[in-house]
């Protein structure tokens, strides 16, 4: 099958061995994936992974399950053991016998064909289309912000970063949030929240105050956190959702001086996502800045990697 | 009066002018202070600090309002202005007005006489013995990990750092907890956590397993929280209590990624720190390396900057 694959180096391949259903897993005819920062730095190489890119996206059930068989459906990527001791207390995306989609140790999703654990599987709404489908992963973590940290409506929120996952957490907080502001650095990236109805700040007429209740990191590079520590009040909240290879030099007396309380986050719930969407609360289809075919694959990485890119989708089907 | 002034250099000084009580302010005579680690910082020139150091101590009141008169007290050492936003919500330790007793803008108590805010004062019971009393402030920032973070009595928690704060953590810690570690560098700081029932782990030997439901980080040291992220589990918990002034080079995608909370903490509740030494739940006194006369203060503070150092004293009176 056709396949794009980082073995350190990327490759579209025509050859790939079409992956079978294991036992428990469901085999997914790929219709359309989407391109994520975390795929960016695996082909830096930083991450050790090999296989099959790519772990956004929605599909149908051609193998497995006979009451899977036929669905539209997107899966969840973090395939867990179940039986160890985070996964018996609910922590499974912790599990540490995970493998994840297209991230570790797996085979993900911009190929033909995926196999993916059933317990994984949400199906698709038909209210929902394909294209708000790749969104429910990265939307989806977007609400593990919500689980996560209570929110007031009088909050001062600022969220740092107008790339991919600011946009779509700045689009979950709003409905709740009458202060809320997205920082970035791109006009096109702003003008997308604008119309929104999102407030924006350009970053470099962004003067921290120390005053936001809550600021979630979500540059996504070094020298974030730092500003979201000028940014966030005594006592106040940062919620860290960048990831990146690179140690930077970070004086953390600031959290211990203002009592500040960090709270990592990464994936989150599926079904709050399905939901919003099904439901018209969230609006994703300005996000998308290109759509490629799978044969164009590579080219949709590079533009998945331009400073003014938004979400890029790869259509298989 | 005598003091021990730093202004670019630490020096004895036997003509520091007397403080007066201003408006609102009550005088205290010294009778005995605490070097902490922030003096040890102070006197590195980090903190811009310059004035009479110290803030740790136990005094009696001799010039204020008549109902304070005579008292033997201790004071809170933020000092601050009341009328501020954070002030007026109940965070008036992070007041951006405050001064900070031998720390920020405000002489401290390694001297004769101190001028202290009336409304920082807290009376110390009588069965409460001077040393006791000294111990009241770091004691209180021990207990505001109680007030952050809640503990459950079959959490796994491991203290990082055997020295003043790590100690005395630990000593808060220990009643409420089955599964306590403290971790230090020193044999001998490591024996007296041993003689209060607290079970210890050399750092050298000590290994990392990401099991850990709360770390406490108070090694005060660069290098302490990539540890402590290594120890904590995915979703736990790591506090925060050291401040020094080196950035350190830090990745912190393990906190995304394992979805850590970091909660910075710094001083706490007068009130419990008084309340369990007067009942004699907490013993402070084994952690009393050495003591000195006012007149040997500079003597004092290299006494603490030891490695086996824990808690150095000053008898002023």
């Amino acid at each position: 099958m056709l396949a794009l694959v980082y073995d350190g180096q990327v490759s579209l391949r025509g050859d790939y061995p079409k992956p079978a259903a294991q036992e428990g897993e469901a085999l997914v005819a790929v219709r359309m994936a989407g391109v994520c920062s975390t795929d960016l730095e695996i082909v830096k190489g930083y991450m050790g992974f090999t296989g099959v890119m790519g772990h956004e996206f929605v599909g149908h059930v051609v193998d497995g399950p006979k009451q899977w068989v036929g669905k539209r459906v997107v899966a969840e990527i973090n395939c867990v053991c179940g039986r160890c001791d985070l996964c018996q207390r609910g922590l499974s995306n912790h599990c540490p016998n995970r493998t994840v989609l297209g991230i570790d140790g797996r085979d993900g999703v911009f190929a033909e064909y995926a196999a993916v654990p059933v317990a994984n599987l949400h199906a698709v709404p038909e209210t929902v289309g394909d294209i708000e489908a790749v969104f429910v992963e990265p939307l989806a973590a977007a609400y593990q912000v919500l689980r996560q940290v209570k929110f007031d409506a009088d909050d001062e929120v600022v969220v740092l970063g107008a790339g991919r996952l600011g946009q779509l957490t700045a689009r979950v907080l709003k409905p709740l949030l009458r202060k809320l502001v997205l920082v970035g650095r791109h006009a096109g990236k702003l003008d997308a929240a604008e119309k929104a109805g999102i407030q924006t700040a350009a970053a470099d007429e962004f003067a921290p105050a120390a005053r936001a209740d809550v600021v979630v990191d979500a540059t996504g590079t070094p020298g974030g956190f730092e500003v979201a520590m000028r940014t966030v009040r005594p006592k106040g909240t940062i919620v860290l959702k960048s990831t990146f290879a690179a140690a930077e030099p970070l004086n953390l007396s600031p959290l211990v001086i203002n009592e500040v309380t960090v709270v990592g986050s990464r994936c989150g719930p599926f079904p709050d996502a399905l939901r919003v969407l099904a439901a018209g609360e969230v609006d994703v289809s300005a996000l998308v800045t290109r759509r490629f075919g799978l044969s164009q694959a590579p080219a949709a990485l590079a533009a998945a990697a331009g400073a003014d890119a938004l979400k890029v989708l790869i259509d298989v089907e």
